[in-house]
């Protein structure tokens, strides 16, 4: 951070960017269709793979997060077609829709806020009818639920094998272990604003063998997402359309950051962060939406008398703290505090340090010895 | 320029980007979702009129100017429906193409390489059917070649009242003064790495009232291009999906930059450069492909005998300035100048004597006396 009144990133994406990434970024503008451009898109894409542990094409995208789940439904869907989603939230509500939106059949399994998957509803479903695909996220940003993305693979696989799984890892990828191929994905997306720790404006989309079968002879209609255009582009070392080169750059600066300090010690951070402020909420006896929280965030409950909007925005211009707030129907009655981007320990105790004094402050509700006792519990 | 082995960009896009641009792009990152970002966002949406002189919205994409071209297709489209489109080059084909896989029916003006759009050709057309759209380029990039659009909207409501007009404006908008509303243009986009002197990553569209009110009904399938779902977004101060922050933190710039210069001065800057360029290459004795040229650039015709990617090549190692090549099948035929982009008089000139002085040795067809007078050409 070199703005000191720039409020520090503790939110479940956009989030703090490493200062060499952040300098590739920033650095001087060349053309896409150079050499030195060339030679950092290769790069960033070898290096992608790497960070995400595959030997396929990892492809990437202009666009939000939200770009690369309408590719994900366009390069794969024939209009007509049965789909089973996953909707936990905001944003496998989002798979619903698009879905709609380009002609598929769909089938919900429908969860309350902060619910996750249980395998027995997904084998159900499987035995009840034949699914072209099933979407679902890795994690709800929503409400910081984690869904189950290691066994609903085989699961799929055992009772429908050639039904594609579909995996929304926006706030999922990079925030721990996970082998594609092991778990039976057939696609993950990504998003560069999340563990990526990048500006937002990239996304990523990774394919098995047997989507990339599909994708072949889809027949829903696509241009700017089609990436069959985009493979051929890959095979002449460039991308189908105008990169967005800063953001390579930037890309490739981030993952050798993380390579570097080794992708153990970036997942054992992550869930360090995601222990330390779970730990705090019990001091504080607050309550995690999520029943399964994800790596990548903890949404709180507020107590009923508690307005999380005005709570989260107290700290933000007090504090210059940016947690988030919930969407929507949540909107007041959460506040989400991600574990993910570029933080030092001690930043991230100070985060936490503030949320939990704020909110005492705030809430009346405790002694001055239990302010005492729960602040010091979080600095040790 | 701060880093002075980088190659001086020449060429219609990316562009030389202002500094107080690039370092705003440069900046540190903070949430989408703050006060801090949404005052410069609603500043950058009424710079943004400003700079093209509407009282109407201009939506921006989180795209590159190939996805503003599909939002044009898929937010006023009705499959099946009649649409004309204007072939000049590797860009009408776009639309072309789009238009086929989002299931129009498409009739073609098809035009040489070089060629602009006669009235007469358009009017011939409106004549013989009834069209839902009629797509053109306002500049082809792959050609230099400029369409009369100021003259195309009115004819074509001339004869047929509800045809939208939709033109990619990626490298045309922001290169000479335009009244969208006067020349009857329904639908405009465009790119933020062209004139707009921006690094790639974010596109641009603007539509009239008639094209507003299609929008509501069209019929085809569209979630991350919907512009239905970013009115609603706008009309709360924010972007649909995640924002581009650091791109709306540059445009914010960049516009206020141009502004500030004055547009009448912008555009006489391109004017002058595009009439320096085609002085010289009078001198030399080189021929400009297009007829009618665009503001934005020149494509310059090599002679049989010079093969344009070496020379090009050799110019950019060498001379470390980057024009660009033909595409497809005008590659190596063709050299392409840009006029756009945050350039001075000095390096602009610069950028010409090395071009004139670099094919003259390579052509070594020059006599010195010939090489003496032209390179003084240039530089008086």
């Amino acid at each position: 951070m070199s703005d000191s009144n720039r409020p520090l990133l503790v939110a479940p994406g956009p989030v703090e960017i490493p200062e060499v990434a952040l300098k590739a970024f920033g650095s001087d503008i060349i053309h896409h269709r150079t050499p030195e451009f060339t030679k950092s898109l290769v790069s960033a894409r070898k290096l992608l793979k790497k960070t995400i542990n595959t030997d396929r094409e990892v492809y990437m995208f202009c666009s939000t997060g939200s770009g690369a789940m309408e590719a994900a439904v366009v390069n794969f869907l024939n209009p007509g077609e049965q789909s089973l989603v996953v909707v936990s939230g905001k944003f496998g509500q989002r798979w619903a829709d698009m879905l709609k939106i380009y002609g598929a059949n769909v089938d919900l399994i429908l969860l309350e806020n902060g619910d996750s998957l249980s395998l027995d509803q997904l084998q159900d479903k499987l035995k009840s009818k034949q699914y072209h695909s099933v979407f679902c996220q890795m994690c709800e940003t929503s409400t910081g639920a984690y869904h189950p993305v290691e066994q609903m693979g085989p699961l799929i696989k055992e009772h429908q094998k050639d039904c594609l799984f579909i995996v929304d890892g926006i706030t999922g990828l990079l925030t721990k272990e996970l082998d594609l191929e092991a778990c039976k994905i057939d696609v993950m997306i990504a998003g560069s604003q999340k563990a990526f720790m990048l500006p937002s404006g990239m996304s990523f989309l990774w394919m098995s063998e047997l989507a990339e079968k599909k994708c072949e002879i889809a027949t829903c209609p696509r241009y700017y997402w089609d990436l069959r255009k985009e493979k051929k582009a890959i095979q002449k070392d460039q991308t189908a359309f105008s990169s967005a080169v800063n953001l390579v750059f930037a890309l490739e600066a981030a993952l050798k950051y993380i390579l570097e300090k080794g992708l153990d010690q970036h997942f054992a951070e992550i869930r360090w962060r995601a222990n330390t402020c779970r730990e705090m909420l019990k001091a504080l006896g607050l309550q995690v939406l999520a029943k399964n929280p994800a790596p990548a965030l903890t949404a709180i409950c507020m107590p009923e008398n508690i307005d999380g909007k005005v709570l989260r925005q107290k700290i933000e211009d007090d504090c210059r703290i940016v947690f988030m707030g919930g969407q929507d129907e949540l909107s007041g009655k959460i506040i989400r505090i991600g574990h993910i981007g570029d933080l030092s320990r001690e930043e991230y105790l100070h985060a936490l340090k503030t949320f939990a004094s704020e909110y005492m402050s705030f809430t009346g509700a405790y002694t001055d010895d239990q302010q005492q006792q729960i602040l010091s519990g979080i600095i040790s």
